[in-house]
């Protein structure tokens, strides 16, 4: 080993070991460049297939719910409500995250039982509590409607409508779910004048005496990583101890984004908070339990405008202009119809 | 009463009584002025407000259904189901109607229980089957979000907050939902390209061995009128016979538009059938039920290319763009953040 790679080594132990020596830099928060798997490449015939099923409340066995039912782009992509609703109206244990930016996210749902967007987007069509659709079933269906058969073939020519097609278009359509720049970039792009002066002191805030960045990290605000941060939920979830029984792990959920954060109310895994303020408390007297809790939980003792100026500064996360979506015509079953 | 006057009356109760014996002309379908009531005239803030309000969830008691599940643009403005889906997914008892084109209806409800797109629009939220929403907590709750409040002031200043003002403004909306021109009217405007042989044909059938211009007559192809047209069902349902109790009108239901007709599958009041061929098959055998049977409706022996050529006209019916829909980004309830 040579002496370079030695030290390259040891100097990113050094910060891997003591994250909070080190104040992140402007530099962190670039946008970085999207992974894109090899054998599901965008283009405009995938894009369009995803959003039409995105849309299509047909993928549900009731054929009443869709993926935008509960990811709803009027609501920041979620549905504004504490924990989601499925298939026959029950009640689900956890919140509807957001699917903008999703695509930055190593894991997907809110335990990170998923690797790949292409994972991710049939499990809700397929769970019982949720979409309720036999996966089968529904390939058969779109495979007999003519506007669909096209677009598959368009998009995934020799591949056929299938759980992995499916399941790839929906994820080549998530991806283009990237927020725009928000005053933060323009900020961190050198534009002074881009954020208040409140929000300057909330990032401050934010790197500094509230070391929320050790969690909420670089672009898209969230460091793929899964924290027990202290919610006190009845019945206790376990959250990614169930899919990595590691103690550590019980009761711990994945760092959300905070990007548009204003649009996704209410916040944490089990909608417990409405308000920026109450999540900023909560993290401010060091969560309500002490459980299993991360080591990056602890009282904070910020000041009233310390708190304020958090909030500014998240609110500098959300985009004047958000993704605008004209919905697709779906394609009808009728036969007499040219698709 | 002078000459002229008489002989008016008399030539309107002979095309009233006789009406088989009268072929329409191209002049009859050409599109109408909109009426809009005095205290609703259109503005675009009346519109954008309703517009939110259509595709809200929090419209609903459960926040989670809003106009736009069953009336989904994706879906012809309807849901693609037989019979609709409403609060905790109980079935019910009537196919859910495009809106697209009420504004043009003098009486709205399969069974013509409301006299004004105004008075129509806040029934589904308030009904417990439907979205099950307590009008008070809801206008409380729309005060409360400043975006909405902002919004509600500039469309109808003074008027408050109030079931009439979301009545009011979801009518401004539903009234922007108009068709644009499909072949027929450019056929119409005497563009002879604009149909297909076929469809020309068809129209011919239509207004002569169909007498399908008896119900669906003029531009929106309906005539406000109720009919029995001979569907079986169990449970039997009344129909208009529960808003105005006379014989005739058991088991009649509204004529609906024949516009967008391709989108909008399934067909009749109960969703029967799922194809306009099943439709016309229904009516060329003169209806499966005999009980109290509209006069119009009666065997008519048409041929297969005839009930072909009925089809290819009704899908002359349809415009190549449907109306394109750009969603709202809703209201948020975060105090934090400017609305």
């Amino acid at each position: 080993m040579n002496k370079k790679l030695l030290s390259a080594i040891l100097l990113s132990a050094f910060f891997t070991l003591a994250p909070q020596l080190v104040y992140a830099e402007k530099a962190d928060y670039l946008r970085p460049d999207l992974t894109v798997p090899a054998d599901n490449i965008s283009s405009p015939a995938r894009v369009t297939l995803g959003k039409n099923l995105f849309f299509d409340p047909r993928l549900s066995g009731s054929r009443w719910i869709s993926c935008a039912t509960c990811h709803n782009p009027g609501l920041g992509w979620a549905d504004g409500l504490a924990t989601g609703i499925g298939h026959g109206m029950g009640g689900l244990l956890r919140s509807s995250p957001t699917v903008i930016n999703t695509a930055y996210n190593k894991f997907q749902f809110w335990d990170g039982r998923a690797r790949t967007l292409e994972a991710q987007a049939v499990e809700p069509i397929k769970a019982a509590g949720e979409m309720a659709r036999d996966m089968v079933e529904l390939t058969i269906e779109l495979e007999s409607i003519a506007g669909y058969k096209k677009m598959f073939d368009k998009a995934y020519p020799g591949e056929g409508v299938s759980e992995t097609t499916i399941g790839k278009a929906l994820a080549a359509f998530e991806r283009t779910l990237i927020t725009a720049d928000a005053p933060f970039d323009r900020w961190v792009a050198g534009d002074e004048t881009a954020m208040s002066d409140a929000a300057k002191r909330g990032f401050e805030v934010f790197e500094g005496k509230g070391q929320c960045d050790l969690c909420h990290s670089g672009f898209n605000f969230q460091d793929d990583g899964f924290h027990n941060i202290g919610i006190q939920q009845d019945p206790p979830d376990a959250g990614r101890y169930n899919v990595r029984p590691v103690a550590i792990l019980m009761g711990a959920f994945k760092t959300p984004t905070l990007r548009e954060i204003t649009r996704t109310s209410p916040y944490m895994h089990n909608g417990s908070y409405k308000t920026l303020l109450e999540v900023v408390d909560h993290y401010d007297r060091g969560g309500d339990t002490d459980k299993n809790l991360s080591p990056n939980i602890r009282p904070l003792g910020l000041t009233q405008s310390e708190k304020t100026d958090l909030v500014a500064f998240m609110v500098a996360l959300v985009t004047e202009k958000p993704l605008a979506v004209t919905l697709p015509n779906l394609p009808q079953i009728s036969p007499e119809y040219p698709q």
